[in-house]
């Protein structure tokens, strides 16, 4: 019965995403969906990536969070554009809260969206926000083992964020094998070591964002030679 | 709709709980449910409340995880019962599912039951599994914010444990700011500040788990001088 509802829920969520999904094309938008435990470091990363891209591409960011409007402060800070969706308790961002947190949007002014998702491993993975490339965040101190542990999440991700690699002296655990672990799960994952705090890895990080949205602003450059 | 099927299954549910506390009352078993985010170190405590308490107490522990058993594995190691409950994905374990792996297990022989939650600070908060005391933990490097951002979880905890404090000079973040901010969410937190590293905090822990257990095994010495 409550696989039936599921089914049904997430096929009229798929729908929606594809909506999303051709709204950003046209609009040559390249949008990112990142997920992650609770403290892994998806705000700060976002912070980097604006403090280090908003004179060169127009970011508007959607901050999911279950209650409090405490990284859309930190967002608009650093002057990006930001949308904020609570879901009062709710563990995972659909695709009909980010239509309707669009709504009044014009998406010929952004060229880089990133979704920062509910802080939860579980639950998000099962549902398309219409986003062109799914991020997974996971963070040194949370050990080895996450990515057998929740294997959906880094399975339906092509993308794989290691953060607060600076912490490795001081921890049991390894970007090495964490890496290992993800890869054994997927083998597809585009990985990404990186430091927040430090900067270290960040540039290739920023420049996978530049390349992205530029495929997206001009999609034949890909075919270029 | 959803709603009200999600209250169906939560009546449901109390009624199971309200069963599991009375089997644990009558055979004078103090119950732990552990609430974290993936990685804050529920596993590495129970490890640790283990390899202390094991020859004064018997411990059961049972493990929810989502997928694998490299938890139980851990835990059965050290000599502790564990029963194994994987759900599939699923984020949080419910009462049924508890009774279930309690099933045929004769409980006289237990003083100490843990239930290590899924990994997730969200969903688990709905759901009673006839603990005598619910229990979060958060860690260090997971930020200051966390009891604004998973109120419910918070709130509806008797205790918490900060962990990895030992990482304090290294992060961001404070021990007394995130003990600042739980307190403010639910003042009548019981608090615990420790690192499973370095052991620092662990006595004043393992201290209040014996007590806990001797409470529940005579309960009328809460009454006594």
């Amino acid at each position: 019965m409550k696989l039936e509802i599921n089914q049904a829920v997430t096929h009229q969520n798929s729908q929606r995403a594809q909506q999303l999904r051709q709204r950003f094309r046209q609009n040559g938008i390249f949008c990112l969906n990142m997920i992650a435990a609770p403290g892994a470091g998806k705000t700060t990363l976002i912070e980097r990536t604006i403090a280090a891209l908003n004179r060169e591409l127009k970011i508007l960011v959607i901050e999911g969070d279950p209650h409090t409007h405490l990284d859309t402060d930190r967002v608009t800070a650093l002057g990006a554009q930001c949308e904020q969706i609570n879901t009062l308790g709710g563990c995972h961002l659909d695709a009909e809260m980010v239509a309707n947190a669009l709504k009044d949007r014009n998406l010929n002014e952004v060229d880089l969206l990133i979704l920062e998702n509910i802080g939860n491993l579980l639950c998000p993975a099962a549902w398309d926000l219409g986003e062109d490339k799914r991020l997974v965040v996971t963070s040194l101190p949370e050990g080895n083992d996450k990515p057998f542990k929740y294997p959906e999440t880094f399975l339906l991700s092509q993308v794989l964020v290691i953060n607060k690699i600076d912490l490795e002296p001081h921890l049991p655990t390894s970007t090495h094998q964490i890496c290992h672990s993800a890869l054994q799960v997927n083998p597809q994952l585009e990985v990404f070591k990186l430091s927040c705090t430090n900067g270290q890895g960040l540039e290739r990080w920023l420049n996978w964002i530049r390349t992205q949205c530029r495929h997206k602003r001009s999609p034949r450059c890909t075919r270029c030679p």
